[in-house]
């Protein structure tokens, strides 16, 4: 193909990345060859440099320079709540919406059947453990907002977990459903448009 | 975002590859520091090598771990022949349909006014300076392809690489339009599908 066994391996890496396949990632590779000294070179010593500083938070799961992260240490969160989420993508979607002031609890993923994710294969163990040591600290935990997608997977995930923290006496919340911003009513599904008109609230 | 300029800064340099935007590259980035020592450390020594082995072709513009490249250096390729493109890939994709025996001259680029390409910024003057020399050796060069694409950009850039080589007593020819293998006539635009009828030929 490219008579570079180098070359042909560092295609097949790159096409494992999401969102690229064998042949865009062969034009990726391509376009840093050409540009060796602006792009590539500086492409290796920036993956270098975060294989050398990030670690993942042992509290909560996130990706980070410290662990346990900058948000688990930050004393201006606020302890009386966490979010759950799937992903640690989902924490930074969070963060860049920059209105939830809690901490975070990252599971590594979903309960599936399909893919074979078991509970035990989460990160559920360690939030049930957490959320009883957070009861007791000051101030206590209060609420824990399951925060997970709202597919047949997500919802699973969520009802799991909210069984295993019922009897821990703490609040449990979900996000609410409805229109996204900027969203047009006849592009939605008639199941969101349903949800969004149940928990219609009154204009202030 | 990530708290991380680091990671920030990878992210935006991923987002720069083709097929990639901002949140695609968050997303693959996300998934290389996750797994760091399967995917992240393999993706820096693969990197790495390709930017310690590969150079440009003096003699055709090839990316090769040579230079000149191996199709130049091989004496079993057909001196007689030679298959001007416009860039790498298309020499690879030609290279990967394995039916080309001669050898190839990378332009470039094609000529754009939008992008502000002009003959000057492509490999013209080397090509013309390259097919002189050929006329002379021995085997002496009988045969220009421009297998440039069949855009405006590409016969422009045929259009003005044919001039320059009008008068060297090559013959100059160009790929045949048509219908591509496995496509249906209905899907085809109607430019396609008359080239295609003019071109028809007799069933052996």
């Amino acid at each position: 193909m490219s008579n570079s066994p180098d070359l042909d391996s560092l295609v097949q890496q790159m096409a494992k990345l999401p969102g690229l396949g064998p042949r865009s990632a062969r034009r990726a590779v391509l376009q840093l060859v050409k540009k060796k000294e602006s792009a590539l070179l500086p492409m290796i010593s920036a993956l270098q440099r975060v294989a050398d500083t990030m670690a993942t938070c042992e509290a909560c799961g996130n990706i980070d320079t410290q662990n346990p992260c900058h948000i688990c240490t930050d004393p201006r969160r606020d302890a009386r709540t966490l979010c759950v989420v799937e992903d640690v993508a989902d924490l930074w979607a969070l963060e860049r919406g920059g209105h939830w002031r809690g901490r975070y609890h990252v599971l590594g993923g979903k309960l599936s059947a399909l893919d074979g994710v078991r509970p035990e294969d989460l990160s559920i163990e360690p939030l049930v453990r957490r959320v009883v040591q957070a009861k007791t600290a000051s101030p206590p935990l209060e609420e824990v907002v399951l925060a997970v997608g709202a597919t047949l997977e997500g919802q699973t995930t969520a009802h799991y977990v909210a069984d295993q923290l019922a009897d821990l006496g703490v609040i449990l919340s979900t996000l609410a459903h409805g229109v996204p911003v900027g969203g047009e009513l006849d592009y939605l599904d008639e199941g969101t448009l349903t949800l969004a008109l149940r928990a219609r609230r009154p204009i202030e």
